[in-house]
């Protein structure tokens, strides 16, 4: 398996190999604390092709959050076989659950690359703030997508809007990834996803999802 | 204004000076970007009298996090005057209503100093870490008093434990920060923060908090 992956591994264009570096380095400590030397060295890349690709780590940290987005696209939008359930309440509910089984594990391995970052950069860098407001956002008018669904053919309560609501999907999962981090431990921050998965079916109150 | 604080910050003893000027510094640009040069430039502190107080900027850190608990305690629940509300589900709305108020201005301004923190160090600082869980959960644990007094006197929806929900008011918060953060604004934290006060309502199902 180590093999495979080296070996497949020598197939992937360095730039693919940095953002893939950048993701796993960033996710377990940070934007700041991660060098560009650290993340050659982890991709296995020399800084000379670094700087062929990127002009800087901000620009490699910009890259990454759009190459973040595509990865949601397809890991959480695209290839899991609950995208395909007809009813909308029903898929969103499932996004959810799945949300929820995600977290596992080692919190590098779950938490959110531009949460984790912009939680850092946002004063101190445009460049790393707009990028991450772009793949958090896309995230949300993705699932608002679902949301506005289900909000047409069940109605929601209070005229809750379905952007807002995705909003509120995206920070309890950033909090709940904080908690997690805290407590060195994945109680409270699946609980928290519960939490949320109760207000969605109370906002819907369709009998069945009770 | 300004002159008072100068004067009257000559009282202020080097290691307030110090703490204070981390929990600015961190929150605005996060933990790893925060050198101790800077903390001590902006504490009007020499380098001496910080490697008197503290023996490294981690111990700084943790005894940051120690004084955000204290100043949670304050600030939080013990100085404002719906602290004294005598319904414990009135107070508790209270509390909520009260930590949507304080999202307000620039993000370092209400965001949380131990959750930029941990966000970062939970893998490569177990000293850091421990020291933000302590300050999370000491005010988890605090609110959550207020939760299980409004439980007694109402009832809650699914045995829904006290604890279990104050974990998810810190998880909306955390999260609501990172998205304001992100969005430079804040509609949607703000409105998250609205969605978390919906839900414990319906919760807790008393008429005429509806």
């Amino acid at each position: 398996m180590s093999a495979n992956r080296l070996s497949s591994a020598k197939r992937i264009p360095a730039r693919a190999k940095l953002i893939d570096a950048a993701h796993l380095l960033v996710r377990r400590q940070g934007y700041c604390a991660t060098s560009v030397d650290e993340i050659c060295a982890a991709a296995g890349v020399t800084k000379g092709a670094f700087f062929h690709h990127f002009a800087s780590k901000e620009a490699l940290g910009a890259a990454a959050a759009e190459q973040w987005t595509a990865r949601a696209e397809e890991l959480i939008f695209t290839l899991p076989p609950w995208v395909r359930i007809e009813d909308p309440l029903e898929r969103l509910l499932a996004h959810i659950d799945f949300r929820l089984f995600m977290i596992d594990g080692a919190p590098e391995d779950f938490t959110c690359f531009v949460g984790t970052m912009v939680q850092e950069s946002f004063a101190s860098s445009e460049v790393l703030r707009s990028a991450s407001d772009a793949s958090i956002s896309a995230y949300c008018e993705r699932l608002a997508v679902d949301i506005e669904a289900a909000i047409a053919l069940y109605g929601i309560r209070d005229g809750v809007s379905a952007i807002s609501l995705a909003y509120h999907v995206q920070a309890v999962l950033q909090g709940a990834f904080i908690i997690a981090k805290a407590r060195n431990a994945l109680k409270e921050a699946r609980e928290s996803v519960l939490h949320l998965k109760r207000y969605i079916k109370m906002l819907f109150n369709r009998v069945d999802t009770q």
